[in-house]
Parts: C-alpha cells; sequence; structure tokens
C-alpha cells in the first residue's frame, strides 16, 4: 500500500496507538517521572544544523559501513527491545527477519519472548545479544555458552538498570483505563498475540525458571536475579568468560566513559535507556561530544534516532552507528515484520537524500559535517 | 485504593480543585501578580540536570539523614501552612500525625487552625513551631515559653512578610464567583469543615484575641500585631529569649544571608514565601547556588519541590533539607492525613528511585551530583 | 463595585473590548506590521527581577518624589494618547480630571479631542502639552502661546513620527467587519459619544483648519501640517521660543541619546511610540539601561508599564519615571473618569506593595535593587 | 477591493490555500522532513533589530536602486518557481507583467509551463532566466542561444540540488486525500488552469522532450536529464558560452562562497532552495552575516522574506537585494497576475514606510543600521 511506503516514524506510532491496548502502548512510550528527559532525547536533535556543500561532483551515497569487522547496509542497529512478542506475533522473529532482509544487525533482548533458539531457527543469521548478567553464574555462563553456539559475534551488557523506574504515564494508565474494556477494543491484537501468539512467557529464561509458565511471574524470577549492585568487576568476569566482541551499553557520564577502556569493552553505547527509568539526566545527544571526547573505543548512541536525519547528526558529531528502539517497536505493532522491513528502508532512503544534499558520498565523510557551534 | 498509591502532587492538586470551593483552591494555589515567579519556582528545577552513573555497586538507597540533631526519615520538612484546618477537619492534627507517620518535621504555623495544645495532645510528638514576633512582647513571650513545654524544639522565624502581597488570581476569584454556590456545589466539605470542623478560628491566639469568635475578626487582630518595620535586632530578642535551636526562613538575597551568622540563627530557608506577596523576584532554587556560597550556616529550601525528583536536585546542589507547602496541603484537602502520608512515601520512593538510578546510596552523597553547569 | 477596586490594566482591557467597536478597539491596540515589538514592550519586563531584602526595619513606603521642579503623589505621568474624547464622551476632560485626584501630571495630546481650554476650565490645574511642530511657524506659536497662558509648564515634543506606520491588525480589522454592524453592536458607546459626546473634532486646531467640522478631514489637514523631515534645528527654534520645562519624547537610539544635551531639553522619554509605526524595533525596557548610560538629562519611559510592578522595575533600572498610554485608554473606555481614577490608584497600591515588600521606602531607594544580570 | 489593497503574504497564502486543490497547495508550501528549516528561515528575521534614529531631516525615501546595471524599482526580484502555470491560468506570463509594471526582474524558472517565447511575447521586456545545466550540453546550449536572443540578460544557475528530497508534509498531503475530490472542491481551479490553462506542459523543454506531451512525463524526462554529480567544471563552462551576468543560487557554506569568485560568477544568491530538499541546515538569514564576510561578490538572498520589513533586514545586514518564491506564488494562485502586482506595491509600500521610520531615505543607507548584536 501506497501509505506504507511514504510513512516514518510518526506515523507507525499513532497506528501502534490504534492498535494496541493503551496501557501497553503507554508501557512502550512512557518515560520516567514527567518525561522531560525523554522529549529532550529527541528534541536536542533539532538544534544541531549540518553543513550543505554544493558542486562537490560526488558520485550517488553509499550507506554500507563496517564495525566490529561486520558489514552493515548502513549504521543502524535494532536496538534491545524488550516483550516485542507482545506487540506483535512472536514480534522478535519478525523483527530480526527485516533486520536480516536490510542488511543491519538484531540485538535480541534478554527480556524477549521468543527463545534465541526461535529467533536463530527462523533467520538462519547471526544476531547480537543484550545480556544482563545474574546473580547465578552458572546461568549466565550456560546463557553465554547458548548465544556463542547460535553463532552471536557480539554481545550487548546493558549497565544502567539498577533498578526500575518510576513512570507517572505508566501508572496513570494502568490506573485509569478498564483493563478488559482495553482488551475488547483491540480484539484483533487479542486474536493475534494474546490468543494465537503464545506461548508468552520469557523465551530465553523457560529452562530456569521452572514451574513458571506466565510472563508476570516470570518477570518476577528474572527481576530477583538482577544484580541491584553491578560493577566493574562483574563485567570483566562476563569479559573473561566471552571470546568475541563485547559492547557496554547505557553510559552517560564522562568519568564512567574513561572507565571503559579497550581492554574492558569493543565499544560503548551512549544511552540514558530510553528515558524509561530516571528524568533529569542529558539527552543522549547532547551529552555524546563530550563523552566521545574521552572515549577509547568506538562510540554507539541510541535515544530519540527518528529518522535518517538524526542518523546523520549523531555520525556527523562522531557516533559510529545508531540504535534505534520505540521505532521498531511501533512500526511491529504497527504492520508487523513488513512494518519493520519498510521503516528501515525510510531510515536508509532518508540518510542517502541527506548525503546527497549535503554533497556527502560515503558514510565516514558524514563525520564532522557541522555547520555551527550549538550549545545544550 | 491503587489510585492513591500512585498518585502524584499533580494528581493530588487536581482532587482537591475538585473538593474545595474555588476561592479557598484559588487562595491556596494564588501567587502574586501574574504569578512569573510561582511558575519560576516549579519551572526552573527543570533546567537542573543529574550525573547519573553506573556500575557503582551500591546497596540500597537509604533517605534518612540528621539534622540540627534531629533524625529525619527523609529530609523533609512540612512547612508551615496557614490554615490549614481549613481545608480538612482539624487539618494540623492529620498533618501532624502523617508527618509522625513518616518520620519527619511538621512545623506548626502560627496561623494554624488548631492550637500547638491541640496537636500535641493528638500526636504525643514533638514539632517545629513557625513563628512571627508581635507587637506585644508579652504575648510573644508567653508563646514561645508554651512552645517549649510542648517540647518543641526548633523555632522557624518568618521574616519575609512586611506586608499581604497583591494576588491578581485570588482578587479575580473572590469577584467573579458566587460564594454560596461554591458553598452548594461543595458540601461535603462544607458539612465535614464548615459545620462539623470547627472551631475555625487562630487556635494559638485564643487567650489573646479576647472576644473574637471568628477567624476574619481573629485575622485582622493578627494583622495588626504584626511588626511591619521588623529588623535583626527584634530577631535577637527572640534569640535571647529561645534556648533552642532557631531557623530564619525567608531569605532571598546575598547580604541577607551573610547577616545570617551561628549567632543569629542554626540554619536558614531560602523562601519567596512561595511568591505569594511578590512577583517577578528569583526562583528559590535558582538563587540557591549563590546563596549557598555566602552562607554560614546550613541551608534548606522551599518552593516548587514537586516529587522526591526535586529533592535531590534541590540536595545535590548543596541544600540539607526541603519544605514543601501546597503540595501537602492539597493532599490533606484531597484525602486527609492518609493523603498526606501517601504523598509523603511518594516522595520518599522517588527520592530512593533517583539514588538508585544515579548511583547514590546516602543522602550526603547527593551533594555534587549536578550533570552540567546550568544558567538561570 | 468591587470589581473595579481589585482589576488590572487587563480587565479594563477586556472590558473596553467589549464597550468600543471592533475597529476602534483594534486601534487603540494594534501595533505596527506582527506586533513582535508591542508584544516585547510588554513582556521583556517579565525578565528583570528585582532584588528582595528583608528586616531592613522601614517604615511604610511614600510613593511622592519630585520631576523637574514638581510633586508627583507617584512617579506616573498619564502619556499623550491621540483621540482620547472617542474612546469616552469628552474623554480628555475625564483623564485629566482622574490624574488631578490622583495627583500626577496629565498630558494633553496634539490630537485630542477636547481642547486645551476645555481641560482647563474643567480642572483648572495645570498640565502637560504634548506638540508636533507645525510646517506652519505662526501656528506653532499661537499654540505655544496658549499653551502657556493656560498654564502649561510642560512641553512634549514628539519626534519619533515622520510618518504614519503599517498595522496590519487595524486594516484587517477595518476589512474584516461591517462598520454598521459594529456600531449596532455598540449602541451604549454610539449614544454617549458620537449623538451627546461632540464635537469630535481636534479640539486645538479648530480655529486653523478653518471650514473643517469632520475629524477625517482635520486629520488630513493635520497630516499635511506635520513636518516629515524634522530635525534638531527644528527642536531648538521651539526651544527658543519656549520659556518653560521641555522634553523629547521618542528617543530609542544611543547616538539620539547623546544628542539630547541639557541645552536641548530638560528631560528625555525613551519611547518607541507604543511600537505603532514600526516593528523590529528595541522594546523600550530592553533598550533603557544602555540609553541611561549616554543621557546627559533624566529619563522617563513608556510602552508596557501595566502595572505598579512594571513601575518598580523601571525606576530600579534607572529612570525617573513612567508614561502610560494604552492602559489608561482603556481606562477610560472601559469606566470613564472613574476607571481612570482606579486604575491609578492600583498602581500605586502595586508601587506601595512591590516596595514594601523589597524593603524600600522612598522611590529613589528604588535605584538599583535589580536581582541579577539580565540579557535581552 | 479595498481587501486586496491591504492584504500581506498571509493573507494571500490563506486564500491560495482556498482555491488550490490540498495536494497543490501542499506542494508549494511543504518543507523537507519536518520543516524545522523552513520554519527558521522565516522565524530568524524575528530576531534582527533595527536601529531608529530620529531628527535625521530626510527626504521621502526612494526605493529605487541600481544591481548589475540594471535599475530596480525596489532591490526585489521575483525568484524563480517551478510549475507556476499550474497555479493560474499561464501563470508565468501574468508573474512577468506584474514585474513588469512594479519594475523589478521575473526569473524564469526551468520549469516554468509557459515558454520563454510566451513570455517574451506577452511583456517584451527582459527577464531573467534560471538554468540547471543539462547532461546533453547541446541542449544546454540551444537553450542559453535562445535565451540569449529573447533579450535575457541575467543567467541564474541553481547549484543545490543534487536530489529530489523528502518532504513528510506533500507525502502525508497526496496519501491522505482522495484527490479526485480535490478536484471536484476546487472547480474553478479545474476549469481556468486545467481545462482552459493548457497546454500543461515543461514550455522550454517541449522541442527536445520528443513525444511526450504530460507534464508528469516531461518532469521524468528532464530529471533524467539533471547533472547529479554538478561541480565547479561544469560552471564554467556554461561561463564560457555565456556572455552575460551570470548569477550563482544555492549557496549556504563559507568554503563554497569563497569559491564564487568574479571569475565565476557576477552574484551569489545565498539560498537554501526554500528548505524543501534537506531539513536542518542553517536559514539563511541567520548564515548571511558569516557569507557576506567571505564574499568576492555581491549577495542576494531568498528564503523567508515575508514583508517590505525582512527586506530592509536583509539590507541591513548587507544584502543587494532579496528574491520571494512562495509569497508570490501564493499571490498568483489567489488573485492571478492582479495579485502579484498589489503583493509587490505592498511590499514597497512596507519598505518605504520601514526606511521613513528608521530615517533612511536611500536604499544604500539601510546598510548597516542594526540595532544590536544578535545570536542565531
Amino acid at each position: 500500500m501506497a501509505f506504507f511506503d511514504t510513512c516514518t516514524h510518526v506515523d507507525y506510532k499513532a497506528l501502534a496507538k490504534k492498535r494496541l491496548p493503551s496501557y501497553l502502548f503507554d508501557f512502550i512510550e512512557g518515560g520516567a517521572f514527567e518525561e522531560h528527559t525523554l522529549k529532550a532525547n529527541r528534541d536536542d536533535f533539532q538544534s544541531i544544523k549540518l553543513r550543505k556543500r554544493v558542486l562537490t561532483g560526488i558520485q550517488p551515497p553509499e550507506t554500507t559501513t563496517t564495525f566490529l569487522n561486520q558489514t552493515l547496509e548502513m549504521p543502524l542497529i535494532l536496538a534491545p527491545v524488550g516483550f516485542a512478542g507482545v506487540y506483535a506475533k512472536r514480534g522478535e522473529v519478525q523483527a530480526a527477519l527485516a533486520a536480516k532482509t536490510r542488511g543491519i544487525p538484531y540485538c535480541h533482548s534478554s527480556t524477549s519472548i521468543c527463545s534465541m533458539e526461535e529467533v536463530f531457527k527462523a533467520t538462519s543469521a547471526p544476531f547480537w545479544y543484550q545480556f544482563y548478567p545474574l546473580k547465578d553464574r552458572v546461568i549466565s555462563l550456560e546463557l553465554l555458552r547458548k548465544a556463542e553456539s547460535l553463532g552471536v559475534n557480539t554481545l550487548v551488557i546493558t549497565v544502567d538498570l539498577p533498578s526500575i523506574g518510576i513512570r507517572h504515564r505508566y501508572q496513570r494508565s494502568l490506573a485509569s483505563r478498564s483493563r478488559i474494556q482495553e482488551l475488547l477494543n483491540h480484539f484483533s491484537w487479542v486474536r493475534n498475540v494474546r490468543l494465537l501468539g503464545g506461548p508468552l512467557v520469557l523465551g530465553d529464561f523457560v529452562p530456569y525458571a521452572k514451574g513458571l509458565n506466565t510472563l508476570s511471574s516470570m518477570r518476577k524470577w528474572l527481576a530477583a536475579q538482577l544484580i541491584h549492585d553491578l560493577n566493574w568487576e562483574e563485567l570483566e568476569w562476563v569479559r573473561s568468560v566471552w571470546p568475541h566482541k563485547m559492547i557496554i551499553k547505557g553510559l552517560l557520564d564522562e568519568e564512567d566513559v574513561v572507565q571503559a577502556t579497550r581492554e574492558r569493552a569493543d565499544a560503548i553505547v551512549v544511552s540514558n535507556h530510553g528515558a524509561r527509568h530516571i528524568d533529569s539526566i542529558s539527552s543522549t545527544i547532547s551529552i555524546l561530544p563530550r563523552l566521545l571526547e574521552k572515549a577509547h573505543v568506538p562510540v554507539l548512541i541510541d535515544g530519540g534516532i527518528s529518522s535518517g536525519l538524526d542518523m546523520a547528526k549523531a555520525l556527523a558529531l562522531g557516533a559510529k552507528a545508531c540504535l534505534i528502539g520505540r521505532p521498531w517497536a511501533y512500526a511491529l505493532a504497527a504492520d508487523g515484520g513488513k512494518g519493520v522491513d519498510m521503516l528501515l528502508k525510510r531510515y536508509q532512503n532518508e540518510l542517502k537524500s541527506v548525503m546527497s544534499q549535503v554533497g556527502v558520498s560515503k558514510i565516514e565523510d558524514l563525520n564532522g559535517i557541522i555547520a555551527e557551534s550549538f550549545n545544550f
């Protein structure tokens, strides 16, 4: 349909809002407290202006790039998104297939509905694995071994979740709406996901959470397994048992970035966890330049990347690649794997258009094309 | 009810607006003139960003702190709020009980409906006493002696009320609505407070305002007793007759803060009296850093503290504790003492959540965790 | 009525909007082009913050001041407003009486409906006279002599009207509404002003504009008499024939202010003519500090002074007194001379309240009480 | 009609919105992506403030100026606007006649509906010609020879169109509305333009695009002829075969401006192509001062010039003249050639008014009359 050829993150979000029960949409969209940082994550991109050169005589732009010895059709990664299988039937599989089609990495969340095996069976393609170190190192080790055996070549350790944050929007959504009414109003979702899309569990933890078979009971089990006083030593243990690439996700402070030396990580992700757990911290794009000055390893960024234009800005400031979370969750909820596929095509077209307009034909040449000094 | 478990200052304010006659709500909420400073008191918190550290390996946060040799479950005090007994039946007693439950100080306003004796009898707990020096020093002395005898260990002298300010919102509210209609529309309030909640007088002045038994006549009597040309010498007299802790409330200027030496006060409260008496002055949070540089004694702050997140910001800038006024007045009007109790629990949970997210486990470690230089 | 005791410039404006035909209200309110400067004239006051001192032990504030050897009950002057007699029956007389009651100068506009004689006869009080030098110096001289003979002690020469500006709001108002319908909708105004309030002419020019007896024909006659290439020499001629105080109104540029030496004027008014003739120039309050640095004579200001609080700010920055235009025109249209009287009382009360709150008891002590450096 | 005497760009835009099918209006108005730069093009003019001098004794302002040896009644040019013949019947002819009447240049777009011959036949006046170098130099050469033979004295080469940009507004407009319904709702446009206004082709390319007779097929043909890797050498070839004045349009970067020496161009146009092809680049007026510092040749500007006041600002900053695009397209769609004529009269009146108010009588004296340093 012509509509989907042209729609952006904003259109998919509107469609997802229609298709999902409101408490579920609010769970995805909601940020911590009054969502100032959530808004800043997006809005702060607006103050960045690109240099537009003309008469450069360049050939048509190419978005291909390499990162950690991998070839990416464009410098974009599907960020780990929890519970994607609740937004569409076997959602992780659909998203991974779209990523494969578009030639970019899919990063499998620890809190996925589908297991790593299910994703691998459907895609026959390598993917990234997002990992929370667990209290029980035996389980941690088994998960890492399984990932390795399925061809996972890149591990992403999320380090910024000491506790679950406070979200006014989500809490109000739960309090103010009848959940039954919401389900009746969204019967297509109920049928496809709740009735035909099961089992709705945390796929990768089924072997360990013995006797549990509901999502809520498994979430509680996992919450109890998370290490709330995570420290650098624990990361070094993971490093010692994981022989492939390892990325630390969730850094936002200059001193922490300095810690992430080459021995400890192959790359880092500047992230505030989608502004979901604390408000009134820096937006990722606004803090990126200062963190880049301190970084010894390649830097990725997530948070507010709503278009290929935003990608170009992050790359212009010096990031190596971008991750998107909510945008693909919305495209998935709106139109399944086809939605994710079209969204990715959209990002790539936008990135190419911007490169053409500013007179740049290769991804690495985007670095530095900032028009003016800007202050956050 | 689940709703109250999750509601914030904003929700209680909305509920209070429904439950109170509009002129009464507007009296509480209204600021001086066009309320620019009232708005700034709240909005200026938004420009403060916290540093978010990760991998600090901290234990779960504790909010306990000590202030002037007192142990507080969290660095929060119920600010003196005039006429609280008009917002709910015997409001001061309900608020004091909630403060006791949550382990924080209740500061008794001079213009309370309930007397100090009534509060003490209901709570059997020490509290703070907010005091205006009166023209008649005999009365002043008797009030201070009574406070001492009831175990008041901390005196708060309000010094920023040379006259009653001009409030457009309140004046328009009085002019534009039928008071009788408002009473008919809020009959539950009329019954609980006006009919069953009496006597509605200024409890602590009953022995002195001879023959007066209405709130309005007593307010006039008190207004005539206030010292409009208050000066530092008067404060020194109070200091000379009050042997316990003494706090000066209402400082907003660097030179005035310099005057507040340890000989004159044990602590000060940076306050603009809730922006109720003059507009176009500094918001308290914006001026706080400059005043801290000049202060010889510990500094508290009130004005716009709407959440545990705001508390964290004030403490990060260097305040020792925060006072809240309107928030507890709204919670009281919305749901009585239970509302105040739940509001305080909310603030504490929010503060703990923020501490956890930024990687801090003790109150004193919040000092300095500011992400960026910011300009007001 | 209680309402009028408490209403501000904003309330009178709303009332004037109801009482006047829309094209007339839009004529008063309208600024040049898109009204950015009109808005800035008011809004720029918001960024000025006052210092609030406490414990100063001051006596109740007094607003009396002297300016050019005249005693003013407060540092406020009724600015010259054209055609005031069209906004209410014999409007200039009503305004002059209110000014007399409140002890401040009334400045008579050259384009008044009532003549100077009519105003003097009704008030028996001296007033200021706003003067445009005319091409025909004989008429100029006669007007000045008449003013002198009626006790005018202060001449205000407006120098910023080389041509009539372009006002989108007013032009659209004229084009989009039926004038007849407007008159039918405002019959009270038609009766009081159009039918019973005549003659509606330019009172002071009746002896010179021979044979003309309509307002529009007299306006054309006057427009042809205005000197469009006015220069400093013409002002010096006026100075040479006028033996009393003389004020230049309409300066907005540092170099022009430097020109205004004591030989040429006794004072100046920083003014952009209410932003009525050109947009995208400086607001008066924002440019005031820089002009004060260059001024050799006392400086007054008009433009956006909406309250006693705004007065305090202008005085704090260094102005000697303020002029108001639209505010009194609205009060006049809303409630006649009583409206102007109450408005002036309001400004005085507000000024006193602000002085009390910031700890200042005399007008001259307001100078310098700025809380923070601010940038426009 | 009185209405048109007084209406501005804003009024014509509103009228054009009514008269045109929505997808056509959105095509004209739409900018790239989320239109931040489109908005900035207009809004950034608001932060520029003019110096207002008084008592300068100037004569009435004259707007006449000379540019590249041509006399212009005012420093304004009708920018090349594609497909103007679709907005009104034979639109380019109507616009060219209006420009002739008002004594300013009409710049003929390469993608005009009317051919150069048709315009010349109707106006008998010289005009400017906007040119895209084509892949087939034989065609390029023939077009330049034809232009020369018709008296074109100034060539404008657009260099900032390496590809067609992405426009959310236009794409959504096409997707969300029924085109047939739109046509039925705008039958007057259908009759005048679609039925009676033909042929709707790219007039100047009819001899080359053999066998094509629809606008869409000719647009595709032209798109294939555009040089997407345009460079400075190609411009030098044009320079070598065009013996008259040549202007480069579409520069936005300091280094590119440095390249535009007098050997390569007689003047340049600072332009971002109406923000139609990429978002998040500098607005033209904000970047103008920095580009003027680097320029070796006279500088024109387009983008957001909505009034004679905006013209004055651009000239005050140092531009020699301004181009307008969307404004005349709207006036044309709203009221044909009469609309464009009245719009131009309006701009001139506004420019004169501003010059009078700031005390300047000649165009060149506008240079430098900036009131304050301003920061973009």
